[in-house]
């Protein structure tokens, strides 16, 4: 097509070192000349009424006109009255799967070799419903909800997702030998839409069981499908695999084509304005955007860029033992483009 | 005392490999000369509508009596109208506190060193409550409860293991973050207890963030604290750590000083009665049970033995990658007495 106008992009800084990596991001992106035009929303002073969270109505409509977002760390303000600002953007965005690629990166050595695998969470429901009460003093209860519609949805997202991106086995993690209702209904949907797709295996391995042959050999793992908890911990121990949050991208995907990657890392508060943060988790999240938006050349090339700064081992931040800056880091990824 | 009268502890040998293992308990104790009389008790074949499970009314009168228990693994057999044989011993003997101490093995290495840390989980509500419905075809709802007494109950346990057994620090697992009520309660009642033992260290960890800190480093824990679910995914988690179900040690203690070893691996069913298997996990929860009955010499003797064995290193059951049988493995635990 001859149609060069940029595509526009939400960005969320976020707090902390939110901003620094996100200009590392825009910098990366201005040397790479991705045609990208960035919207940039920031965490709102006052809870806005219409999303009962500091997150404006604007910047979530921003995203919804956008259809494609970017987003750093976001520390939720303590205090009554509004919402985690992470929750707000999954349910009021309908972001129903966290999708983690979590892979060694060459170069940067932990006790793990040669980990691949992706993490699909399930992000809308289960243990976050945030349905909670208490039956009588000193007892209370939280219900977990799963459903048809979610649990099918991200399977299929989960079976779509192996298939074109060349994987081989989707497992489905579960306990359903406790919760043989609420589990039980997110396996038979896995189930289900596994039928459709005879050429990606498909097994299901009991939580506990995969935490156990995650820290054995996390290599029996290819792509992982899993409800909103489990998910959470999981990503998170595979994250520590090869090297912690700081390292590993997400996206986050919702209905009608809708993207928000994301760093899911924390804010940082204590190095945050001293240029010591390491951009990769953010610069590979917004990879998985260029994939998402098609945009595979320059994709490609960030990556190759950003594993080849880490592999060259030259220019590291603080939380892999090195001693360069944020913005060192950020030039040796432009000059490896 | 002169009272040289035995004491009376019931056996569950259990299934598949339980036999086996449970034999090479027998030995080892024989060998070591202790004064336990073994009270065995099998899994029945119908259910005992006193238990509504497989287990017999009989059986778990024996361990009400005795107070003192060993277990195999027990697989439920399938089919309804009964409960899992796990967790029926679990609430029928109120065992609400699960302990599983966790640490590197000298001599069998595996990517970790020098871990050594002790989970405690609560191990009678919170995610197993067995509370489950449908709410609308399609949408089904599981149960947590948490409740003051249990937590507090689990929470002082743990805080006593840490102070009888030389440990400086209690980490209280959690997800207050998003269950703010249940999980949230479950903190109150540790912060509350925390405040009577002043001379341990009290920290509060997010679960997902925990399961990353285990994985890259986790020496950096002591003892844990946690509900029902977390204690499940954490302990396995932290088996795999050093080498596996097949390594770990686990006891479970009930009200009015009631406790039950058990080996928390599988039964093992491929390789049942072919002298495979490696006992270690029950050895070492037999070591657990002693250790409970303050029969310390003798605990500590056997410990020795095992351990000296599995670094000595000559005689090695399959799954530690030697040829070793489960006789050979027992005969040179005793040789190490
Ligand atoms: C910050 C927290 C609410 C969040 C979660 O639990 O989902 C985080 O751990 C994550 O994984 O994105
Ligand atoms: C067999 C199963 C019910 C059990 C549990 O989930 O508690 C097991 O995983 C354990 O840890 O003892």
């Amino acid at each position: 097509s001859l149609d060069t106008s940029p595509i526009r992009a939400t960005l969320f800084p976020g707090d902390g070192i939110g901003p620094e990596i996100a200009e590392s991001v825009k910098q990366v992106f201005n040397a790479a000349e991705v045609p990208i035009e960035w919207e940039e929303h920031f965490v709102g002073d006052k809870v806005d009424p219409r999303t009962e969270s500091f997150l404006t109505w604007e910047s979530l409509e921003s995203v919804r006109q956008n259809l494609v977002g970017l987003k750093g760390p976001m520390a939720t303000p303590i205090g009554k009255g509004h919402r985690s600002l992470n929750l707000t953007l999954r349910k009021e965005l309908g972001l129903y799967a966290n999708v983690r690629p979590c892979y060694s990166l060459p170069g940067y050595k932990t006790r793990y070799d040669n980990v691949d695998l992706v993490t699909i969470r399930e992000n809308t429901e289960g243990e976050y419903s945030g349905l909670e009460h208490q039956v009588v003093r000193g007892v209370v209860e939280s219900l977990k909800v799963i459903t048809r519609q979610a649990s099918l949805r991200v399977a299929e997202y989960a079976f779509h997702y192996a298939k074109t991106h060349g994987r081989e086995k989707v497992s489905a993690i579960h306990k359903a030998n406790i919760m043989r209702k609420t589990d039980g209904l997110f396996l038979k949907c896995c189930r289900e839409v596994a039928e459709k797709y005879p050429d990606i295996t498909y097994e299901e391995v009991i939580i506990d069981n995969c935490c156990m042959m995650l820290v054995k050999d996390p290599t029996v793992f290819d792509v992982l499908v899993m409800p909103n908890l489990y998910g959470d911990i999981i990503s998170d121990l595979c994250a520590g695999l090869i090297g912690g949050l700081g390292l590993t991208p997400s996206c986050n995907i919702g209905e009608g084509g809708i993207a928000l990657a994301e760093a899911v890392h924390g804010s940082a508060p204590d190095i945050a304005g001293k240029n010591l943060a390491n951009p990769t988790a953010l610069l590979l999240s917004s990879v998985m955007m260029l994939r998402h938006l098609n945009l595979n050349d320059k994709a490609e090339r960030i990556h190759r860029a950003i594993l080849n700064t880490i592999a060259d081992g030259k220019y590291r931040t603080g939380d892999l033992g090195g001693t360069a800056s944020t913005a060192d880091f950020t030039k040796a990824v432009c000059g490896h483009l």
